[in-house]
C-alpha cells in the first residue's frame, strides 16, 4: 500500500513533472536515504520510472517520472446526456471509453454503469489488478465522505448512496464529487490550473457550476455547498428562479437562460449562434449577450475580490472563446475588480465538453485513490 | 525550539481545551510511547500543566492543559487612531496595555511602538524570554512571508518594510497581517470561531474588512488580497467609490458612507442613533438602514454560496446588535442564499472595539510563532 509519503512524491511529480532524487529531497524535506528508499519503493511497486538524465554541478542524476500505465482510473460523468465512462492512465491520458444512455432510477442507472464499464474495458489491455478506482461526476449536493447523493435535481435524487452501489456493483473503490468540482479537480490534476494552488474553474452548460481549489485542495464547504454561485444573487429583486430565489446568477448566464431569452426575440438559442449574430450587428443578440456575460462578469470579479485566486478558468459549453459573449465577461470582470497593483486577473478560456466531465470523474479516483488529494 | 509535532499537540488542545494523553494519541495518530515523549518535553518547557483529572473505564488519565503564563505575545493595532498595544498570554487573555499616538511616518511609527511596548511590559512581571513574538495588524495590503505593507491607503504607505524594522527595533519575531485577518484568527485561535475549520469573520467600521479561516487556516489569496469585499461590486453601474469603481460594498455600508447619508437626511451619523430613530418611526434613518443593511447582507449571501463557510461572524464597531440594521442585514442573507436541506446559517454578531484589533494581532504572533498557523 502506498504511505502518505509516497503519495507526497506522486503529488510532486504530477505537479512539477518528471524529478530526480535531489529535487524531492529538497522539496519533501527528508534524508537522502529515506528518499532513496522511497524512490526504491516506487519503481519496484511501478509507479515511478526513471527517465530523462540531469547534467548539473555535481554526479548527473535521473529524473524519476510517473509511470504512466501503472494505475488507470475509471471515470463516469452523470452530469449530462448521455451519461459517459472514460478511463485514464496515471498521466490523466484517455485510454477506453464508453456511453451510457441516461436514466434516473438508481439502480438501472448502476446496471448501465455496470455494462458501459465492461465495454470500456474490453477495448482496452489494463490488467484488472491496474485499476485503482471510480470516480463519479454528479450534478448536485454530494457528501464526498460517504459517497452519498445528497440531492440531485437534475436526476430526481435524495439522499441515493450511488458511491457504495456503483462501489459493490464492481468491486472497486468508488469516489462520488459534484460535477464542476471534478472537472476542477481533473484541471488541477493534469490540466490547466496544474501546480494552481488556489483557484477557480468555472463551468457554464446548461447550469452553471463552480469548482474551487484553496490552499492545493477541493474545498467543498462546511456542508458540501461550496462553488453554488448559480444561485448567488446577481440582481436583487431580479428575475423568479427555479430554486426559489430571485436574481441569481442562473437566471442570466446559464445556457438554458440565454436559449430562453433568444427564443422571445426570435434568435436561435445557442451561444454560437448569439455570437454570430452579435457580431452581424444584431442588436437583440447584443443585449442578450451583454446581459447574460456582465451577470457572469460580475460573479467572477466577486470571487476575485472574495478569495483572490492566482488563476481562474472559465469552461463554455458552446460558442467561440474570444467572441462577444467572452469580451463582455471580461471587460465586466476587470471592471468591477479593485485596481491593485500587485494584481494580474489570469482569466483563460476552455471548451467544456462532455468528455471533460468524465475526465474529471477519473481525476477524482486519481486524486483521493493515489495522490491523496 | 518546538518542532511541528510540538506545535500540533498545542493546537489541539488550544482547539479543544485540556486532553488526555489517550485522546491526544487518537487525534495525532502517534505511538502512545511517542506521546508520552511529546506531553514530558511540553510539560518541561513549560507550556503544558496536568489539570483535571479524567475517570474512565481503564486508569484514571490526566488532562493536558495550555499553561497560560508561558508565552505572551505583543499586538499592536494600526487599524485606529490611537494605535493600541496589547499584551496577551497564550490562553489570548490581555494581561498588559498602552495606547500610542496614531501617526503616519514609518520612523515615527517605529519609535511610538518602542515605548509603547516597554510600558505596557512595565506594568506585567512578564520575564523577557517568555515574550514570544510581536504582531501587527495593518489597514491594507500586506505580504505576510515579508512582513512587508504593500499598500495602505489609511496610512499612506507603500512597501514599508514595517516587520522589518519592528522586528529589529525590539528585538522579537515580528509578524505583519492585514486588520481583519488579524480579527478572524483571534476569534479563530481564541474567540467565536474557535474550532471552525471554515468560516468568515466581517468586520465593519470605518471601512468593511473580512478575514476567511479555510480547512483551518488563514486564506490571505494568491496576492494577499482575499477578504477584500468591501470593493466587491454589490450595485452595477452603482455610486463611485474612492478605490476608482463603481457600485462597490464600501459606498453603501461602511460606517463612513452611512454617516454621510445620515447627514444628507440631517441625521445624527453613527448606527446607534439611526437605529434610535428607525424604532422611533423615522422614514429616513429606516431607509438608510435598509440600503447598508441589504447591502451587505447581499455581500454575505455570495460569500454562504462561494464557500459555504460552517460559521460566520459579523463584528459592528458600532450601534445594537439585535436592532432594525441587523434584521436587514439577517433578513437579506437569509432570502437570498438558496434553501438547502443541509445548509442552515450559523451567523453571530459581535461587538468591533478596538481592542479586538490588538488582541488579532496578539493571536498573529501566537498562531504564526507557536501554533503554526
Amino acid at each position: 500500500m502506498l504511505t502518505e509519503t509516497h503519495a507526497h512524491v506522486l503529488r510532486l511529480i504530477n505537479q512539477s513533472g518528471p524529478l530526480s532524487r535531489t529535487e524531492l529531497v529538497s522539496q519533501l524535506g527528508v534524508s537522502k536515504a529515506s528518499m532513496s528508499a522511497l524512490a526504491a519503493d516506487l519503481i519496484e511497486k511501478g509507479m515511478l520510472t526513471e527517465g530523462e538524465i540531469v547534467y548539473g554541478a555535481g554526479r548527473p542524476s535521473v529524473r524519476l517520472e510517473l509511470a504512466a500505465s501503472s494505475a488507470f482510473f475509471i471515470g463516469i460523468s452523470l452530469a449530462a446526456s448521455p451519461f459517459i465512462v472514460r478511463i485514464t492512465d496515471l498521466h490523466g491520458k484517455v485510454v477506453g471509453a464508453a456511453d451510457i444512455p441516461a436514466a434516473t432510477a438508481p439502480l438501472e442507472v448502476v446496471e448501465g454503469i455496470v455494462r458501459a464499464v465492461e465495454h470500456a474495458l474490453d477495448g482496452t489491455e489494463i490488467e484488472r489488478e491496474r485499476l485503482a478506482g471510480i470516480g463519479l461526476a454528479i450534478p448536485g449536493l454530494i457528501d464526498a465522505g460517504s459517497g452519498m447523493c445528497i440531492r440531485s435535481t437534475v436526476l430526481g435524487w435524495r439522499n441515493v448512496p450511488i458511491g457504495e452501489m456503483v462501489a459493490q456493483a464492481i468491486g472497486l473503490p468508488t469516489f462520488v464529487e459534484n460535477d464542476a468540482n471534478a472537472v476542477a479537480l481533473g484541471e488541477h490534476l493534469f490540466g490547466s490550473l496544474r501546480g494552481s494552488d488556489a483557484c477557480a474553474m468555472i463551468s457554464v452548460g446548461d447550469g452553471i457550476g463552480c469548482g474551487l481549489i484553496v490552499n492545493g485542495e477541493l474545498h467543498r464547504g462546511a456542508r458540501g455547498g461550496a462553488g453554488e454561485i448559480a444561485h448567488a444573487t446577481i440582481e436583487l429583486n431580479g428575475l423568479p428562479c427555479k430554486c426559489g430565489k430571485r436574481g441569481c446568477l442562473d437566471t442570466l448566464a446559464s445556457a438554458k437562460s440565454i436559449s430562453n431569452f433568444a427564443r422571445e426575440a426570435d434568435l436561435p438559442g445557442t451561444l454560437a449562434a448569439l455570437d454570430a449574430a452579435a457580431n452581424d450587428g444584431n442588436q437583440d443578440a447584443i443585449a442578450i449577450l451583454h446581459r447574460a456575460g456582465s451577470a457572469l462578469g460580475l460573479a467572477v470579479s466577486q470571487i476575485v475580490q472574495t478569495l483572490d485566486p492566482e488563476r481562474i478558468v472559465i469552461a463554455l459549453s458552446d460558442g467561440p472563446l474570444d467572441g462577444p459573449y467572452v469580451r463582455v465577461i471580461r471587460q465586466t470582470l476587470e471592471a468591477n475588480v479593485m485596481a491593485n497593483e500587485t494584481r494580474q486577473i489570469d482569466l483563460a478560456m476552455m471548451r467544456l465538453n462532455e468528455e471533460a466531465w468524465a475526465v474529471g470523474a477519473a481525476s477524482v479516483a486519481a486524486g483521493r485513490g493515489i495522490f491523496r488529494l
